[in-house]
């Protein structure tokens, strides 16, 4: 047993503790397809030295300081959703599962503020609030399987983004162990202008930056009323070009989903019309807005050439939106299944779909490119790519898969896109991460990094690329 | 002359750096009243060594580099109309006029995108948009007298906040020159998930951290319609309920301003009703969303006990809304007259209004102590509280100023709130950022300070209290 484990032991307890070989196994990744064939193929990641699930603040702040200490790479993990690598252990590193701290700390309804353990599963924390009336308005499709502490580590986004905003516009607060063993409790006002806002050290840090403990969101009351709707449109184009104008008439409808037509018939086939794009909108508010924005939205799109759907369509994404991909048939079958969240201004984006799809197409063994949107700025709008590739050779499938993503992020950044809209850097994106804040912003991201985690124990390998 | 001055002299031209008594005089400090004071005293702040204004990216790159390389305190200015001490330069100091540089870049509006030199004037670049239809959305009380790039490095709030944001929400990019020389230009994408959003590395950082030298922001097409409205509240707490209500309720009127029964008779006279507090409202954005938002404001006030009032008290405010005080007058006549903006939860908003009047009234020579309110959150509210005090003798405007100000900031910290909305820290409020942010929260602002600026050549004395 390694000494930092003996330590741990020592001043946690043996339950805290792990070292249960299933424990171990379970938490050496997260979800990522790449690391999941890895692991089918025989050179997965190695066991970590143990897994220790704290009690407590006091509890994270002692493995902090044993790790920075021992020098002993630091992994929190949270349920273990992420799809992009932030999560592979090496041998020999401490895996912090914050799942362990899943407590509902805290709700003022007049204030509108929930705050909770960062290791609380997203559907928990919706449900505990539900109850009251009220709701956090972030419903990654994860929600059932990630934790409102891992949104913060990733600067996850929600689908009902267009209305409620992202992770980043909902958090009202962090608690977080820094590397430094300090602990951090951000300002709790409603805004301030106090010096740069710290909430962004750990917004997006993947774990490289400090350990998230607690989270504090700015919630909802229940929405009075919601409508679904639902649009054809005869070109992907004419879509995106309503989207925009609903979005800059000023409307923000909490959802608007456009589909391909390659998806609209996989997804939604008892819905789609012929080759026609699918947008999905949903509407949420006071009755009296509601009511106006859907009349609203249903004129712009009919004006810009849609032939209005069946909001079943809607209904039926809403019911079944948080079904979760299984990986692991797809890849018993040799075929690697993956999505690709990007980002563009309006301008950009119908370029980059043009280039990504036509080159996913080139790859050997391809057996679908498609895309959809799903959040929808005034600037723009991102889109969510889905690959299927089927190689000759079982041995093949790791190389065609990374020629994948390297075929898509090279299509978006020639294109003028970002290189990720909600699902973080890992490491599938790590090399492209210059590619997205400049050679500069790589270099100021370092300089954070030693200054808050000089010794560089806090999740290496991801986010940060070698200097 | 000092060698920096020889050197930047020799490097960018006579013409750029100015030693010019005058021009110096005038770029010493920020509008900050006790730097008034203090000038009028005699005791104001030295000339600095020279006053630089560039023409070119690439002159913000020398003179960093020169400061850098000679250890000389480098102060940013935009066009100085900081109310907190944000700018005051010691002897010897290199004081970077940015106004110098203020061309518009670049207006697409199909992306709704619009760039700028960071020393463009707020109302030319608004003006500029205006002729195509465009608004910037954001509308701080300064926007004549302030730079788009100030907005940035001060985390500057708009009038209009309430329905479009803060600068935090409407800024697209930034480029910016590093202490270390490098330019950053952050991603230009309209959401991304790749590391912390190093946006707010300058947000709110004051000049200390690097020179903000161009803007891109996320605008707006002019709104199609517009309406006022105003209400009359026997209590302010009444109004604050119904400011709570609008907003959980899920509306979100461009503006919410409250103010006080001493406020409302001050600047309404002709409005005000008794005692009352009056509420004023705007509503924007397309006819049918007004419509219904204005009817249901309307509603959820007159059922919280409004008054509904004369709307042209509504129109009067927006069309003096850019009148700005002048310190002078009252000063000579031994008045020290200024305004401190804080804000809080729902729940401690009306206590630390109370305790901050109440304790402003204790003060020797107290003229008036009021408040208004000017954004409003789901979570939460600002108050603007303003003060006037007249000494027994002007020895000792000074202390009775700082008095008022301590006593403002301590009953908003021991009510619970945070001690600045939106004018930033500068040296008035900076022995408070650790009541804001933590001791954690000023030590890691330090290590990101120490990480950027080893030297500690950036507008040292602001923001960043003395460690």
């Amino acid at each position: 047993m390694s000494s930092v484990v003996e330590r741990l032991r020592g001043a946690l307890g043996e339950d805290v503790v792990s070292t249960d070989p299933a424990v171990l196994a379970d938490r050496r990744r997260d979800y990522w397809v790449l690391s999941q064939l890895d692991d089918l193929q025989g050179r997965g990641a190695p066991q970590p030295a143990c897994v220790v699930r704290p009690k407590t603040l006091a509890d994270v702040v002692a493995v902090v300081n044993a790790c920075r200490e021992t020098k002993t790479p630091l992994v929190p993990f949270g349920l273990g959703s992420g799809v992009c690598g932030g999560v592979l252990v090496d041998a020999g590193a401490v895996v912090l599962d914050l799942s362990s701290m899943s407590a509902v700390r805290s709700v003022a309804p007049t204030n509108l503020l929930a705050s909770f353990d960062a290791g609380v599963r997203g559907s928990d924390a919706e449900a505990f609030l539900a109850k009251q009336g009220l709701t956090l308005g972030h419903y990654p499709q994860s929600i059932g399987v990630s934790t409102v502490g891992g949104w913060i580590a990733t600067r996850a986004a929600g689908q009902f983004s267009t209305g409620y905003g992202n992770v980043e516009d909902i958090v009202f607060s962090l608690e977080a162990v820094l590397p430094n063993g300090d602990v951090i409790e951000t300002r709790g006002t409603p805004r301030a202008s106090a010096g740069p806002d710290l909430r962004h050290v750990l917004l997006g840090s993947e774990g490289t930056l400090g350990v998230v403990t607690g989270v504090t969101f700015s919630i909802r009351r229940a929405p009075e009323h919601r409508v679904s709707a639902a649009f054809h449109f005869p070109t992907l184009e004419a879509g995106f070009d309503v989207q925009r104008e609903i979005l800059q008439r000023g409307w923000s409808p909490v959802v608007l989903r456009q589909y391909d037509s390659v998806e609209a018939q996989r997804m939604f086939s008892s819905f789609a019309r012929g080759e026609d794009s699918l947008l999905l909108a949903v509407h949420e508010g006071p009755a009296a807005k509601v009511e106006a924005e859907t009349r609203a939205v249903r004129d712009i799109a009919v004006a810009g050439g849609a032939v209005p759907g069946d909001a079943h369509a809607t209904d039926h994404w809403l019911a079944e939106r948080n079904h979760l991909p299984s990986f692991r048939q797809f890849l018993e079958n040799g075929v690697m299944v993956d999505t690709i969240e990007i980002a563009a201004t309006w301008d950009r984006i119908g370029g980059i779909y043009r280039a990504a799809v036509a080159s996913l197409k080139s790859v050997p063994g391809i057996l679908t490119a498609s895309a959809h949107s799903s959040h929808v700025y005034r600037s723009g709008l991102n889109l969510y790519f889905t690959f299927a590739v089927h190689p000759e050779a079982a041995a093949g499938m790791r190389d065609s898969y990374l020629d994948c993503w390297r075929l898509v992020l090279k299509a978006t950044v020639d294109g003028g896109g970002g290189i990720a809209h909600h699902h973080g850097i890992g490491r599938i994106r790590r090399e492209w991460l210059a590619s997205e804040i400049g050679d500069v912003g790589v270099s100021a991201l370092r300089a954070v990094k030693r200054a808050l985690d000089p010794v560089g124990f806090m999740n290496p390998g991801a986010l940060i690329p070698d200097g």
